[in-house]
């Protein structure tokens, strides 16, 4: 047993109508419950679930008030949703302990700074003038080239791979498989129609709580910095090109492609498979759907682009209605 | 020498024309074939190769009726396509022996269950309490998190990072840098516009004869599982998110990314770059065509998509046809 | 100090303006320079900047008339960009000198044909059969499986996977995590709507030049060969599949997708997102603007493609034009 439903009500601070002795062993959704677990009724769409539900007990908003008799208990806070995630944050560091020590076979260079309770896996490689914070761990398979700095309790998962010189913040999260401080896509045409590679002598810098998604790629820059500040979380396979500078807090999802220079604000949130021109300017609390192509500056921000090349979502709505009639209102033209 | 023209009609049980004795040695396709190689003819569209092929053996449909003489040997059976896959399959089998025995150095946790006939490469991380079936064969650099479970004849190729709790049926392959169980991209907005992680405790299940393509990305789930069913192929590149389930037998292309707790079913043909939306549902038979973005749900299924939002293909190109018109049509009602 | 002003200037072959004592030790954007370093003026948008930047020196064009005093020193040379690149180079070659000697452990299969000043990583592996050319640098993490050949000077960074019997030219670079030879996504449906795995036997060729990005996926082709010719350069996250071509010095961006024998000629542009339909020829110098699809082929070239599906770029302005003012026009004509 994990917790009983009293434990639970103290630990959220809740109000509890039922049995608080039922013991708490797994954490499901609402609709997939099963005796002996808890869940959480968050959005109004689900509350038919609750007359049926096999949880012993439900996190229900404080005002909830039910018009049938519910089997399981109930725990009344102000946010079921941030509480149940409360409670699966309080399950995972109680119930998954940090990894510390070290592996052998693993790798570690000259001059090398490490902080107390690192972990370093099998088969992990640290360059030299490396320095790791306290706390941070390094899992099999990860390359780590001369002089990288990570910051305290980053986690750092099987077989990322960060080129020399990068600059990683604290609490940070790098998923496996990313490849951080790549050289950019940069060339010289030379007369004949070949190309000349660009030296990429800038490096990537990423603040503190930053999370990269598995197999996500992120350039080093020409001159300069790749920059991701604080904050920002990043899906899996998006590209971050040479010098991309994102803001704080900004979310990019799965599959986007952010083109060289390319500038995103603070607050912004990409849909997946999005793609920025290069050079180009997103402000603040931008929103672009998915599998749309931004083309140009929109530096003013707050505004949701939709299309391809992107325009203010309303205005594109309003066309594509029209679009989606252009067979019927052309026949009928006729 | 591999075969002789003899050995191979005997094998696919076809009836042979011409010289038996001459010897194979390599497979081609038609137009490209050397001589001592066989090749086969599927498509009526390269029968003018056949008065020209080089290939000692050509595979035909066994009511082939040349008009003119060909100079290689036929092998005449049902469906030459298939004929010629099960030669290769065959030749594949015989010439290269799976991989057996341990290389070191190599990481074994404890608690772990090996079958027999197990491949553990040199530089792979098996972690604790793992079980492996018989005949497993895991490349080098390959990482298996705890309580990481493989069925019975699955192919883990180099690189592949698999995260704790991970379940794997038999006959699956897995191709180098793949990553199955990152956390899932789940947030919670806080009052100051910073995100909170939301823990993701399920996990990733894959079932028997599923085949991941190389740097392809599936997430764990927040709760319960993504699920992937009975003989699924994933092409490479692709984003699985967390909570989605896929049917079985369904075919999803290159670059394409599904979103969060989307449903696809059984049977279904997904092109490459296509986006589907989270929450939603797509039918059996499904046909998606590729960059399109299904943004809401096809539940019934047998229906093939196009565009973006995703529409019934037909419905689409019968717009698109007046959307490529649109300028003549315009200046002519000027 | 890395340098004098005069050296450069010497180095460059330039004309000095202004003091050649001063030490140079860093490289910026002209917009961001600071005292003690050097920048280059190749575009008239950036001259306002002349007169602020904190730079020591400045690479101009010959024929640069300053309208102001100039506070830093100038280098007077014909192509300021390529100067700089130039520059670039011979203080990478100089100030990171390649790696050489083998890093333990790591793995060497038998009957391997080894160069001289090959560099072999920590945890790299090298399978059977395998030809390493000389000044070959390997990095930690690397797997080149049995057969493989790679030429001289060719670089192949962290964690990249290659597959067995790969053929890699001189003076490659290959980043971090790519995968090199995996099997191509091809599938025989049986009676019973499952699907029979094609074996793919033939194999991947990269000849000299060729730079492959980080996270990128390149298939072996099913018979014959997926083949990259002299001096084409991929960018991250791309898919090539099975039996693709692409010719010489052809440019590929982040997050495209070939599909299986599409045939991609030389000297084209190909932007990033962009998918090309597979068995479809692409002529000499065509471009592909970011996220279109190339459903057909257009074997002439000379060709600028826009859209999904792509077709010439004028012609698709011209009905976008359309597209965007449709409400309006619609409206209009009610």
């Amino acid at each position: 047993m994990l917790f009983t439903v009293n434990e639970i009500a103290d630990l959220l601070q809740g109000e509890l109508i039922g049995n608080g002795k039922l013991g708490i062993n797994e954490f499901c959704a609402i609709q997939e419950a099963v005796p002996g677990s808890i869940t959480f009724l968050a959005n109004a769409r689900y509350e038919k679930y609750l007359q049926t539900t096999r949880a012993s007990a439900v996190i229900v908003q404080q005002n909830f008030k039910p018009t049938h008799d519910i089997p399981a208990s109930l725990i009344l806070v102000k946010d079921p949703y941030a509480s149940f995630v409360q409670l699966l944050k309080h399950h995972q560091t109680t119930n998954s302990p940090l990894k510390k020590g070290v592996e052998l076979p693993s790798h570690l260079g000259e001059h090398v700074e490490v902080g107390i309770n690192v972990y370093r896996g099998a088969f992990s490689y640290i360059g030299n003038h490396v320095t790791l914070g306290n706390g941070v761990q390094i899992y099999p398979h990860s390359y780590l080239g001369d002089h990288v700095t990570v910051g305290q309790n980053t986690i750092i998962y099987s077989g990322v791979k960060i080129y020399p010189g990068t600059q990683i913040g604290n609490d940070c999260i790098i998923h496996a498989g990313a490849v951080i401080g790549s050289d950019g896509f940069g060339f010289l045409p030379r007369g004949d129609g070949s190309y000349e590679k660009i030296p990429h002598i800038g490096k990537v810098i990423l603040e503190d709580a930053i999370e990269i998604g598995a197999n996500t790629t992120i350039d080093r820059a020409t001159l300069g910095h790749t920059h991701l500040k604080k904050g920002t979380k990043i899906d899996n396979l998006v590209q971050v090109a040479h010098n991309v500078e994102i803001g704080t807090h900004t979310v990019v999802s799965a599959l986007t492609g952010l083109a060289g220079s390319a500038k995103i604000g603070n607050h912004c949130i990409l849909g997946g498979q999005v793609g920025v021109t290069g050079h180009t300017a997103m402000g603040d609390h931008t929103v672009v759907s998915g599998q749309s192509g931004v083309t140009k500056s929109h530096p003013k921000g707050h505004v949701t682009l939709m299309g391809m090349p992107a325009m203010e979502r309303k205005k594109y709505i309003k066309m594509y209605v029209i679009f989606k009639r252009l067979h019927d209102i052309y026949s009928k033209s006729l």
